[in-house]
């Protein structure tokens, strides 16, 4: 499906997919975005985790009672965008509507760019945006969890300084602060 | 089976399972125990999610090449312990060696105590310690993929700004930094 605005992404570079995890292995808030009939939706989402560095696997829970449950097994496609905490205050709102009632792109002022192997739109606000298709299904039914392929990566080198959100519950988020590098002998 | 130490865990009180989900929906670097023969092990680990608020369900992926993946699929159950920024040399210690070679608990300084519900220990060191019973395993086999239901949880309540790590790969972790409040309509 076509995303909204035809308009090129900006600024974003294809990222290795090897090095996919780094981005979500923190276990950043995540924007999914769906496409499929109708106009493009987007969901709030932090369960979800790596599961195979490459190709990069990521599973992810979305319970069937969200409006990107349907048009996600219908596709069997969704974008991961990572957005940084400039973007606080649309993450929460995503998270607080259902698409089924809103144009929550419109609402929030996100852009959508089309993406390259997947129909499911990118966020142009989003410092990294992962293109995603179902890999596993076989927790769907039972869990909403769904075992996805990392299939293109894009991610914005100009920021220097990405700080990402992480969800404690009850619309409190901490934010990325001070670096740690310590001796690691593995990824 | 008995963890190394008999003394009981201290300033720990009972945390409400519908409340742990906002210890780890965060993406917070862990610390996984496990019993069964021989000494008690711990592997530190990333790659885990939610997946269901209560009863607490957690899904993580192990590999079998870890020491840690034999043990729990036999004994069932492990513990996850979440530690905070002061015993970030331990996390990557742990990680940068196997149980197999070394007594990690005895070389990284690291005190486990008897759980409630299940054979592995807790680590007295850490913010919060939930322990974990094999839920499916369905995905094992092919992913390492487990699902783990949360038996019973515990935290340090005197701590009053437990900052938690987050991996970016090769050694590199954000710390928590500052909170963000916003209004949300949702856990």
């Amino acid at each position: 499906m076509p995303a909204r605005s035809a308009r090129p992404a900006t600024r974003k570079v294809r990222l290795p997919l090897a090095e996919v995890y780094r981005l979500l292995e923190p276990g950043p808030v995540v924007l999914v975005t769906t496409g499929g009939p109708g106009r493009p939706d987007v969901m709030t989402m932090s369960w979800l985790t790596m599961m195979e560095f490459e190709p990069p696997r990521v599973g992810c829970v979305i319970s069937d009672r969200n409006h990107t449950f349907g048009r996600l097994v219908a596709t069997r496609e969704c974008v991961i965008n990572v957005p940084t905490v400039e973007l606080a205050r649309q993450v929460v709102g995503c998270g607080n509507v259902s698409g089924r009632r809103v144009d929550k792109l419109r609402r929030f002022g996100l852009t959508a760019v089309a993406a390259t192997k997947v129909g499911a739109p990118l966020l142009e606000e989003c410092w990294a945006r992962l293109e995603c298709r179902i890999a596993d299904d076989r927790l769907v039914e039972e869990y909403g969890f769904f075992v996805l392929e990392v299939v293109a990566a894009w991610i914005d080198r100009a920021r220097e300084d990405p700080r990402t959100l992480h969800h404690r519950g009850r619309g409190v988020f901490a934010v990325d602060g001070e670096l740690l590098k310590l001796p690691s002998r593995k990824k």
